[in-house]
């Protein structure tokens, strides 16, 4: 009996993931391949499939069987855990009224068409009125979701359960004490130059060069593929199907290679949930915060590191004979790694990333709690900017308007990429101390034994633990900012010569 | 109150449609990108949401609607014609239980892997015996439809509505008793070589010449596109999203060439289905026939004709200025107008290509009618290619198991192939009645007026009318295949010097 339940349980999940996975192939077709007139027709056909997901993930039929099987002795834990997640997800999907999913939908809509011409205008006021409309569904959905100290812990949750106000302020309390003294004392030293990576790099062969890093990150080619997209970004079908993107610049080699072996973490992570899990909360992904510490350990405790250059540089050299002839390690690593304030989050450095996710979540408190009227934001954004990177937007597109989040009412979003950071930086101190001679293996060209540890440790589990519970399993302690700051010292000591911090 | 119910009819329709394009994306992307560890969670995808789509269109709900919507006088013809045939479908969809669908569903897929393995191992025994199950329930499926003279009728009935046995028996007795003499006849003098198709035409520019000719047939790519694949096919998301397959062989440059004009002539047809009658029956193409005859009317009576390449061989020289140096505008186009029997239907020439339906025509009438052994099918298979063709295939892959409609059990289907050659040559002779100097304008690689008279007398029609209908309307006669033997004559007498047929 209690076997029939959960079946019936798990075809009703695995029939709303066949939903949801189709609408993702449509999403990712219409990213790359979809001709421009085909987007009236796939916007009807993506939401005919989020109306039939949604059904079935609201269903009596769905919440009766998880009530019943919450009480049921008989199911293995995993079994357990899957029905204790999706009574989470059921409850929380009943909160909102079809009513309130359509209304949010064609805001969201309206607000991303607003924000697109407001960029292309360069005129936050074309964006201002349905931001504040925005704002104010959020909020509403904040009180409907419910609760305990902040509306934007309701928010947070929706992307990184557990997260509140109460546990990022002193995180990020931490990262703003100590981060401006570290961007001090390497902005004191000599700078470094990037300009190896602003030769010309032809297409091809950025592309045959990723195709080579993926391959030996051990991403699966016969389980995923890669394509170009304007904006890079990674989806998957099953574990069996990931879909990555890229983006390529032949006169800047940063904007392919960092975004390819970035989404190439991503990917490992789809490719490593169990396949047996399908559709099931153990087969998805635990958090946005540990989905981006996947990407970040590969791109940049990786893909930005000394030894995985030490391998890979003499190949790319045989990709590049001209460009880089004259070119050494030392100064391509260099070259990888200059630290410098700049407008755009998603071209900034390791160091001075942070400092963007601090302003944007400083603003989503302000703007969620209402003590931040959202006509005042790119003055307020500017002044932060200022206030952290002593540079300030000369207009709105490199300013508020350059992130499309808040335009999809995605309030609690920006800190995920924060917290993706200084997972990466705990978990990696973690895997060099677990895995003998990690740095050889890496200087070999050889990260096999970290992906069999990140499959263990973190990719395999899927959403049975929160981050922070997978923090605590994997590294014995939770979130500690402290692996990170100490990460960027010991990196930026000897590209910079710093001795004492 | 009929407004309200004709929109909740369309409704449901269009929401069925979105399920329905949705799963024709999945297909694409099976066929050209997903990789090949995607196919199990792509299957089942695939099944969901053909399964939410079957809901949708047997549900008492849309049934009730149609049957209130039948009787009532206040809709437009418009709206009378699409609640008409969306009765017939959905009468017809009722025959079949879920049971049912079901269990041909599984033994489609049963026998495309048994079909694959068998054509793997050049064993049609391998086969045989999924095809005599497949022919039993193709057998009850037609039971189940219900028919006046014949089973087969039944079965055809899916495919080309109206079209039975005894329409098809003259029109094929037709070709049975001209088309062998018009073969004798070509066969009786000089041969032409095709040798100028075969000589090494680099990837890229028959790609560029593709599209080229492509954008001058008037395929909007901005409401579509063109990619490689292993079978070269057309699809839609709507008629404002068309995909077009083709694929290379640098050896063989008529493999790209047909397939891509051939397709661009599907694609065509797609993109001029009325955007209004999205999902909706007059949103959607006649019948195969008169799809087929689009894209036989592109390929045939223009991309293998004289005026045709008056206009694009120059342009073509252009792209290959060694191989074609030497080759004149009329050895290209007896190159491409050589008549040869040979073994394999998709590559045959316009003369002989109907001698391959006609085979096919005959044996599946044997095996449905029940006159027939599935085991004896390869001996007759042979026995019919020799009577027909003066040859016969050394081997089951270049015999019996050449394609793949019965591993699908599409019993009906292949008679639509020469119903489309035959509706093209009628429908281009009308054409050239109706547009002054249309072969002039051919020449000058302008078909604008072609494509408007195509546009206006067959696409824009949707289902309205039945093929016969149609092709009534647009030529004042049914199908009358002397103008296909008419067509035959006049273009080969110029290419094998022929003055009397």
């Amino acid at each position: 009996m209690s076997i029939t339940q959960y079946t019936a349980y798990t075809t009703l999940l695995q029939k709303a993931a066949d939903l949801n996975y189709a609408s993702a192939l449509l999403s990712w077709d219409q990213e790359i391949y979809m001709p421009v007139k085909g987007a009236a027709a796939r916007g009807r056909q993506l939401a005919t499939l989020a109306s039939q997901a949604h059904e079935i993930l609201t269903s009596n039929e769905l919440g009766n069987l998880l009530t019943e099987l919450t009480n049921n002795e008989e199911l293995n834990d995993t079994e357990k855990a899957n029905v204790r997640l999706s009574l989470e997800d059921y409850t929380r999907n009943k909160k909102l009224s079809p009513a309130f999913i359509e209304e949010l939908s064609m805001l969201q809509s309206e607000g991303f068409n607003a924000w697109v011409d407001a960029r292309k205008k360069n005129d936050y006021s074309l964006f201002a009125h349905v931001l504040a409309r925005m704002i104010t569904i959020k909020r509403r959905q904040a009180e409907l979701f419910g609760y305990k100290d902040h509306a934007y812990d309701a928010l947070l949750d929706e992307y990184e359960k557990g997260a509140t106000v109460a546990m990022l302020d002193p995180v990020f309390a931490g990262i703003k004490s100590q981060l401006p003294l570290l961007h001090k004392t390497i902005k004191n030293k000599t700078q470094v130059s990037n300009d190896s990576f602003q030769l010309n790099f032809p297409k091809q062969q950025q592309w045959d060069f990723s195709i080579d890093v993926l391959k030996s990150m051990g991403f699966d080619f016969e389980a995923g593929r890669q394509d170009y997209s304007e904006h890079p970004f990674t989806t998957s079908f099953s574990s069996n199907d990931v879909r990555l993107t890229t983006r390529v610049d032949e006169q800047n080699y940063a904007s392919m290679l960092w975004s390819c072996i970035h989404e190439g973490g991503h990917g490992l992570y789809e490719q490593g949930l169990p396949e047996d899990q399908y559709g099931l909360p153990l087969g998805s992904p635990a958090s946005l915060g540990i989905h981006e510490s996947q990407s970040r350990l590969w791109e940049n405790c990786i893909g930005r590191g000394h030894d995985f250059w030490t391998y890979f540089y003499p190949k790319l050299q045989t990709y590049f004979p001209d460009q880089l002839a004259n070119i050494s390690l030392e100064e391509w690593y260099h070259a990888m790694n200059k630290v410098e304030p700049s407008l755009i989050r998603t071209e900034a450095d390791e160091v001075t990333y942070h400092f963007h996710v601090l302003i944007r979540y400083e603003l989503e408190k302000g703007l969620i709690e209402g003590s931040m009227d959202p006509a005042d934001l790119p003055a307020k954004w500017n002044e932060l900017y200022q206030q952290y990177l002593g540079i300030s937007p000369k207009d709105d597109k490199t300013g508020v308007l350059q992130d499309v989040h808040w335009s999809h009412g995605m309030f609690g979003y920006f800190p995920t990429y924060s917290l993706g950071s200084f997972y990466a930086a705990q978990f990696f101190h973690q895997a060099q101390k677990d895995i003998e001679q990690l740095d050889v293996q890496i200087r070999n060209g050889d990260t096999s034994q970290l992906l069999a540890w990140l499959r263990e440790k973190v990719h395999r589990h899927g959403r049975r633990y929160t981050s922070e519970e997978l923090c605590k399993q994997i590294t014995g302690e939770g979130l500690n900012a402290a692996h990170f700051i100490k990460y960027i010292q010991n990196k930026y000591s000897s590209i910079y010569g710093i001795s004492n911090w």
